[in-house]
């Protein structure tokens, strides 16, 4: 097991009926808020309001800022920043999916800032410090509830970065699964598939971290059950509630305490993102299994076997290289149930200038931690998946 | 999944050579320090001289305070405070086991406390906040590096209680694995049984939390599978190192978060401690299986079952009774084959008084949160474990 740095500070409030709480919780940072939200989902199931009332019984002052896209533009946390500083603002409270939370991050930061934003995203400035950043959580994926991370897109320089500060964990996050009730059959397989793809990112990596992998199977073997739950009934609470925390521990620490964060899904979705705006998730279904079948070797088996083993439930067997392809196998089939993407024509994605996006993922000889990738590797993944 | 708030503040920093960084750590909270240690183990490993040399040469002032016992008493936390008062002590910092940090939750609190310490654990007294904790961990057992638990033990009333309040979790803990290569057989039998009962009583509770289940599965199966490794070879430092932090994922927040604590164990534990001041684990190791045994029935075999076939590999079927039996029966032979006892006489407990025992452990109608067992019931278990 190698050394390793555990400290994750959000509080979470967790059920049914703890967005009663954020007037209160809002109130111990401060008077004046930003509210940052997406479109008009949060308005539409009527938690918009819910939320005002409740700020404004404690006599906050709210500064309103919607319209937060699915991939969070740079100009956003521009905008936002502006307006904290005009403001005054004290706190910057997320109401969304990790988008919302992601744009919060870089806002609460950038309000601390006199550069342009951009400058955290593009790794030129660490951090500066953070207004508070709070959360209420309406999406089951992104983990962005309970981490420091944030990913934000620059169109003009087709850029998708991560990034985050040790000023970038919410100080709480509330997580009504309620709240997710409306969310839409595509956005549910979206959260499943993101959700998942953060621990296969762990999971697949360091060999040597036997209390890791188990958590993270245990992880996975729960979202996996409840996806096609939730999908099928989408006011089932146990399905919702599930699938919340456990998006929540595939991102905060729990899942990859002992481990690297591999990268390759991570960071070549990001470019798929960058250069056509598809949803992150759709990118991450067509990526992942194209990226197991291909990394899957004799070095690689073992691990692969014990993810068809444990977390699919194939049989054991002597045939370590036949199960472990068998596992692979079931996560596309899995994907497909959810009606997720397997291949860029199903994104529309067709003939894309596959030279220019593998030049974009690597900015090193390789990528990847536990298999490292070559060009010419990426663009096999990529040609396989088209 | 029930309403459930998570936070853990604490920051780990795990591995090999990782208290090199003590000084600079302790550094952060103040200039004088109570250094609260047990017996003479950590003087045998050298690591008390390390640790010493570490924080002089940050120039930070040491009060020594050596001799915590196993089962720590009121008497060392009164004395403890009285040094904190004296010296105007900034920091506690634990170097050792469970007790160790227990006692220095109790002596951190009752340094900014007029009263006796005794008013926290009779629940007379919530917290009046408490001095920065910190520890450096030399045995895998407890959990109490992380989390704000600490169980004290009053030999004049026969009363061993647990108690912790928002400021007892430690601001950072140091674990390196390689300080527990020392630890004895017993103790890292204790350890093992000490952290397995911690997952039972959260695992064996609330029906509702599919996620938390298959966690606390993971700790348990690594636990488990370590167990005998490190027995066998006490430098093995896989072993360790996932039996050091599977202890602390056991009680931190992560194995329970939406669970309810059972409580028999525990409870029925600490009195027998109290009245014959043995080991914790050894307590705990005669009372799970009795317990176990005792509560599966037609309600409970479900979770029974799934304990055989999930976490000790039992092969499912169609008889969920005989395959809940061979689960709890694999827990006794487990126990057996790391040397733990399976009966009060193993621990030379003769015609223990089993009903004033039942008194202390009983003070309301029930105990047990999972299965609620009465006076009688309480009787039955302690008289199979004679």
């Amino acid at each position: 097991m190698k050394n390793f740095y555990f400290h994750n500070p959000t509080k979470v409030f967790f059920g049914k009926g703890e967005v009663e709480k954020v007037g209160k919780l809002v109130k111990e940072y401060g008077n004046t808020v930003l509210l940052v939200y997406g479109k008009s989902s949060i308005k539409k199931m009527g938690l918009y309001d819910k939320v005002v009332n409740l700020l404004e019984k404690e006599d906050i002052k709210i500064i309103d800022f919607g319209g937060i896209d699915p991939n969070p533009r740079i100009e956003s946390i521009r905008e936002g920043a502006e307006l904290c500083k005009k403001h005054k603002v004290d706190v910057v409270l997320a109401v969304g999916g990790g988008s919302t939370i992601d744009a919060s991050k870089g806002i609460a930061s950038a309000a601390l800032y006199d550069g342009d934003p951009w400058d955290f995203y593009s790794y030129k400035v660490e951090s500066v410090g953070a207004l508070p950043i709070a959360s209420i959580l309406t999406l089951a994926a992104t983990g962005s509830e309970m981490n420091a991370g944030s990913v934000v897109t620059n169109f003009e320089t087709k850029e998708k970065n991560g990034w985050g500060s040790p000023y970038t964990n919410p100080k709480f996050s509330i997580l009504d699964p309620v709240n997710t009730f409306t969310v839409s059959k595509h956005q549910t397989g979206c959260g499943v598939v993101d959700a998942l793809t953060h621990v296969y990112e762990f999971y697949f990596s360091n060999e040597d971290a036997y209390l890791n992998d188990r958590v993270c199977e245990g992880i996975m073997k729960t979202i996996i059950h409840y996806g096609p739950i939730a999908l099928k009934n989408p006011e089932d609470y146990e399905a919702r509630a599930n699938l919340m925390f456990g998006s929540t521990l595939a991102l905060n620490g729990v899942s990859g305490f002992a481990k690297d964060f591999e990268g390759f899904n991570h960071i070549t979705e990001h470019v798929l993102s960058a250069f056509y705006d598809i949803a992150h998730a759709d990118g991450l279904s067509v990526l992942a299994p194209h990226w197991m079948e291909y990394i899957l070797s004799d070095k690689t088996v073992n691990k692969f076997y014990e993810f068809a083993v444990n977390v699919w439930g194939v049989h054991p067997g002597k045939d370590k290289m036949a199960i472990a392809k068998e596992g692979i196998k079931r996560v596309s089939e899995y994907y497909k149930s959810l009606d997720m993407p397997l291949y860029l024509k199903d994104l529309n994605i067709i003939n894309p200038p596959l030279d220019e996006i593998v030049d974009k993922t690597l900015h090193r000889e390789t990528i990847g931690r536990y298999v490292a990738l070559t060009k010419e590797d990426v663009k096999k993944i990529l040609t396989n998946a088209l």
